[in-house]
């Protein structure tokens, strides 16, 4: 059971969402789950969770849904759980501290091994069991990690961003208000928690849901 | 001018990173921009914009491009910019200070005015100059207030949200890894940050970026 690389791309992204609930089914003792469970669980319509599905040829049997296991192996296989993703986490203020306290352990094998800070007191430092470095030292320690979180201020996105690139980085997910440029081949995911507050407030205020 | 209700919701989202942009660009003293500096800056394409634009009746002139203060005024009004949003905060952890501390207040005005946390350590302090108050009073403290932001542990996510919609909230920003379930007419928004980094790196390994 391959993955056919040509998946749509808002399937793939899909995939660690689908990978969590199973993964908590499997750990509650469940063998299978129908697509309308599945639905409510993780908020996605039952239509594109079974067209989803189709992509790497999981097919639902009727009156039965999906094997819980065998899913879980696929997707496992998929999102490469059985190999830790290492990742560097740059800038250790308020939400830095957060992720790597948090650092992603309980729930998956991605696993935040690096941290850096300009701040001389952080330093040093541990901070959930991560010794912060140098922000300076980055180009020369930054070896053999694909995936940065930047949490630095907006103003030192862009600087920050430019060590990351050529210390070999190929994916940034910017936490920073600053909208980064990067060569074409490394991937940038934006989360912008200013905009994502603003734009709830104003579906809530122009969009309101109807009671059903 | 009066903005059109049924604009399309990607439109909408789209609505605060505009906004963001073009007052930096007023701030700059610069009077007009082209589709193509915006898609630049907002990492947008330009085809795109100008639909999105003339949805609300912004058509550019060839050669001129966008009155900066005519966009800046619209999007003022129609993102409420000139009204303060009051938007609770639920959990006082690492993520729920570095909102505190963050605060918004520097971009934007939406303000976090009241914030709630379990751990009597915390209640009665102020972190970012909100006072901290006991989440069990909740229910009773907070009023007139539609949106909230969600930092709690998972497992209290559904508890806290059952108050969140007892107290009027119509919108919830969940930062948390749970799914929470809400009546039909309170919208959330879900941002699960290992979900965030998961997809970016399988991203990263399945879809490599082509240099240009």
């Amino acid at each position: 059971m391959e993955l056919n690389n040509k998946i749509p791309q808002a399937t793939a992204k899909r995939l660690p969402l689908y990978y969590r609930f199973l993964n908590n089914l499997h750990i509650q003792g469940k063998t299978r789950v129908s697509s309308k469970e599945l639905s409510e669980a993780v908020k996605v319509d039952s239509a594109t969770i079974r067209r989803d599905f189709s992509y790497f040829g999981a097919l639902g049997r009727k009156g039965y849904g999906y094997n819980v296991e065998y899913l879980l192996e696929f997707f496992r296989k998929t999102l490469n759980q059985d190999t830790v993703s290492n990742v560097a986490l740059i800038g250790v203020g308020n939400l830095g501290t957060a992720f790597l306290h948090y650092n992603f352990s309980k729930s998956n094998n991605t696993k935040i091994i690096r941290a850096y800070d300009a701040n001389p007191d952080v330093i040093g430092t541990e901070v959930g069991h991560v010794l912060i470095e140098d922000i300076n030292q980055l180009e020369e320690t930054l070896a053999n990690i694909d995936v940065a979180i930047l949490t630095v201020p907006g103003s030192a996105a862009q600087s920050v961003t430019d060590k990351l690139v050529k210390a070999g980085v190929k994916g940034i997910l910017n936490f920073t208000p600053a909208r980064i440029t990067v060569p074409t081949e490394v991937r940038v995911h934006h989360i912008d928690l200013t905009v994502e507050l603003q734009s709830l407030i104003y579906f809530v205020e122009h969009y309101p849901m109807d009671k059903k």
